[in-house]
């Protein structure tokens, strides 16, 4: 790849080596299938410590999965997912949500740097009980967010204490969860479970594995049907100690956030040196990996020619994504920063 | 494992050196993602070359999300899907066709061996038309089946002659492709689409992946709308690259029918020693890795206190599996071998 | 239409001057809409009395939405329904309760008459808590069923112990529920809940409707989401008083059980009548408003060249169906009997 | 009812003489079913009659079904339908459509007025072809539309280019069709097919019918799959002849039009007579026979105190709406404004 598409998207990153050899280990020996496997009981219990409190875990293949999977035990097929207007369930998962849930509306919500608020949710949330309306059902929140900024604590409690008000459950997409914690500096715990979380779609592909997505359930009343709803969406693995082994590699010392540390550090490096060049604007605060700046048509033109894949993720055709991942250097920070250097000069 | 459980199944085996090379290869540097990677075009090249058309390949990480999906192409919500009521998809997935398909229903039908025949397939198919039946769309066939059997080459040709005189498309589950083509001795072109096969899943993951499947049209007017509903039911993997390594490395050279012969072999020497036994009778014929056996009920609750646990796959509380894999040896066969004849001579 | 075709379905028949009156009482002024309409509420109330326990009603404007709403409370999205092979359900309503439960299965029983037996149910049902296999959740009877017979109390009571023993609920398809009850000499509550029915589609379009079903709940506890369920379908009438006005006619009185005793008694005369008939012989004990009978295919063309309309519910194309109706009358049973005879003797 | 409720809705009207006979006629005799008797047949041809070229028409029980069935023809399950954030669709069917095109996303826009512009749809389809997104499929408008307003013909015209040019096809909700067209004046040609309308929801049962609609397809490439469609939804009636008798009292001569008028004529005395009323404000241009009002809270409470039952279709807590059918009368109108003068002047 060119050095000016390595900042595509964090997912065309190869998974790190600790990962690596979690996967090579778990290959060794023949092993039982089907989650009955050592390695996806100890992510269990792995995942119980990092979250301060016992969880319960299914290992999926893709964060599109795991949102709607999660989705589907918390929403009836007559029922409604408040999320924001840029969330990835509502525009980037090609009706997912709709299909596991068999066929529950999500409620869009706009909200400034792609973060909805508890009262705009409060205003949105209506028609309880009248037979006439799709039944509120669930709040489903990005963390970090798809224009890469950060919710706080205080933000999420808010929203989750909402929502609760009104009996529905609250679901984060955690696509970069480890990338919003390093923002954060809290623990696991505190963004999650005690700000009132109650199910959470943990990613790892996106931060060094190479396919491990977790659904982790905070109550266990809320688990439902999840082990049949899995099986019928086909995302049992019947080799399924090769997400979980990927995930204790992962999990394993500070692997993780060591990962996520970077990925943030190279993002924060792009966007102080983007925010410096003429004709560049930012269109969010950079507060985890990804990095969302303004520029001119022209500028735009210029670099597709050259080469720049832009992704159409790109919101309203004005912001261009760039995202950093785990493995980013600073040199090829630096190689962007001059590439776009040599272009915002001779426009 | 207890060395008595090596033969619980197929998915219970590691992946074969090759596939883990091939891995590890594509892990080395960034790549394009969602299907957009060199090997994932390069595997529908390969996979063009072995069965000697140009096909649409889309991988995907279970074989019961290739099953349904294929058979979502090929059904509408209101259509029937033909097959045997022995059928993985019948059976053993929780309702995944039925979900992807969006209700379709799944017509069964007895047959021996675990196999439909042409005839009872053309006298269950009805209704065409009417608008108070579901209607008649796809017939799904297993090779090799889930009694272990193989379909010949007439038989193949038959059914889809019946098929293909409805208007229905005919599907291939190939959870156990590689294992019927080493047991019928043709070339992937004439077990599929020279039979008249229109869609297959193709499996890796039993016989030496990690993780595996492909979803193989034949006919590009088939594919439709393939890509969406691949994506809606989070069967897109972002980093697509790593189920086609394995794919490349499974098909490089002579790996995957190494890896089925050795299957198959060891199921014909098993297969072979259990019909020596007194009181064990083959339930069906031995004819690809799966061996069934019908054992005394003494014999049954004997062994399961000594640690094997038996399949409820196992055929009406009658017939025990034992399945061999790509990493099946003689010892380990001789060693099973060993334990049940010691625990028959002692009922 | 010919008098020959007067018998081709319960279905074609005219509604009765009650039902008409009431509907026609009930149009006389506004009335509020969504079912808070009087006729409504009486009606639940008369169902109460009729069988003598307080029940919760819905009225739906067809069997098939009656069948397959009512089912859909009873069975989740990956649940298995289990009827006999002939049910409306699974050959006549196009995938509709697949399509309102999100993808249930619907498992078939072969079974003497049109009728499930206990023994064959408790055989049948397997895999409940297994993940693989889609759960044991419902059992649907239909009385009188398919084939024109009537379960006893006692099949009924012991299909629904096998059912509850393993946690299914058990729904009745009545859409010809007072034929059933004029045969069976019993009352609604000992056909119903007392010998172990959950919930009942009650027809009436067949016995003297315009268009009014009902779906009947005798446990609260069951109702579930319903009323959302029913709206989401399409199924919640805004002048809901049109359906429930034609069920207080209907229900006043003795109408109902007068219609469908004329049903019954001009059904018997014709299959005494057919059963004198050289070359022709029932299918089936006649046992409630619809004659199955075998004859021979020479027969069969010639009936159809002189305008016999033969419906294709025939089974297994052998089996010639005639349904008499709350208005069928003596002379257009002899009418028919005639012409049959005058072409028996000429073949 | 209590006068003052009169206004609640026109779905509380009763059905008009002339539909009552029709009825009553066509229940003279015995008919076949499932939509081969002469009403069925007819109607069609009296559709085509109207609408100046031949149509396809299916008769249902509802105004959610025919929109939902309607919208899952034009609409794949990972489709898109744009529709008015107030859309009945939208906010009043408890994700019927959701259900019956298996999770298709409703696409909702803000307009001024309950109306879409051309402009704003066209800003608001994007993703065509991109696997990652639902796929725009249909636009959906609703006429009269949810806020009692009518597009003009040149809007319609509008809303249809744009629709067309990205391959969308295009439904009308016609609940209120006939109250549209008294206010435009124009045929039912110029509303619909000639102004850019694939589909339309053609509704009777809010203007002087029973229980009557229709779904009518102005292009017979588009009916595809709607018969098993319908009776997969259960809206395939058995005594099909009771809708469409209906509907062919009402189309005779110029009934349907006559109650539009009156209906029209009702809610315009009534909207005069409102913005008389000191304190009171028309929410929308009164254009069918819909009349929205913004009042104060005090009064809101004051009339609920006294019997009204304010319609939770009221707009954000603010307007509340009053309805005019085919058989209010002027006494009526006046008397409500008696009613709520005295009010308004108390407080």
């Amino acid at each position: 790849m060119s050095s000016i598409n390595t900042f595509a998207s964090d997912n065309i990153s190869s998974a790190c080596p600790e990962v690596m050899e979690a996967l090579a280990k778990a290959n060794e020996a023949n092993s039982p299938s089907y989650g009955e496997d050592p390695w996806t009981r100890d992510l269990a219990l792995r995942l119980g410590e990092i979250f301060e409190t016992p969880v319960t875990v299914f290992p999926v293949t893709t964060g599109t999965a795991a949102n709607a999977l999660a989705l589907s035990t918390l929403t009836p097929a007559f029922g409604k997912i408040f999320c924001h207007e840029l969330a990835h369930i509502n525009t980037d998962e090609c009706g997912a949500p709709e299909l596991f849930t068999g066929g529950a509306k999500l409620i869009d919500m706009a909200g400034a740097n792609g973060r909805i608020t508890a009262k705009v949710l409060e205003e949105t949330i209506y028609g309880s009980g009248n037979v006439h309306h799709a039944q509120p059902a669930s709040v489903s929140i990005t963390q970090a967010c798809e224009s890469g900024t950060v919710y706080s604590i205080e933000e999420i409690e808010a929203i989750a204490s909402v929502a609760h008000s009104h009996k529905l459950s609250v679901h984060m997409d955690g696509a970069r969860f480890a990338n919003a914690l390093v923002t954060l500096g809290v623990t696991p715990a505190e963004m999650t479970w005690q700000a009132g979380i109650d199910v959470l779609s943990f990613g790892g592909t996106k931060n060094g594995c190479l396919t491990a997505e977790a659904v982790v359930f905070f109550k266990p009343e809320l688990v439902g049907d999840f082990p049949f709803l899995q099986k019928r969406a086909g995302q049992l693995l019947s080799k399924s100690r090769f997400i979980s082994s990927q995930f204790m590699g992962y999990l394993a010392d500070d692997v993780w956030m060591r990962n996520a540390r970077q990925a943030n550090a190279m993002a924060q490096r792009l966007s102080k040196g983007l925010a410096d060049l003429p004709g560049l604007e930012l269109a969010y605060p950079t507060q985890s990996n990804e990095v969302f700046v303004v520029m001119p048509a022209a500028l735009i033109d210029r670099l597709s020619a050259n080469g720049l894949a832009i992704n159409d993720e790109e919101l309203d055709g004005k912001a261009v994504r760039f995202v950093a991942a785990w493995n980013t250097t600073e040199s090829e920070v630096d190689a962007l920063l001059a590439v776009l250097s040599d272009h915002c000069a001779s426009i």
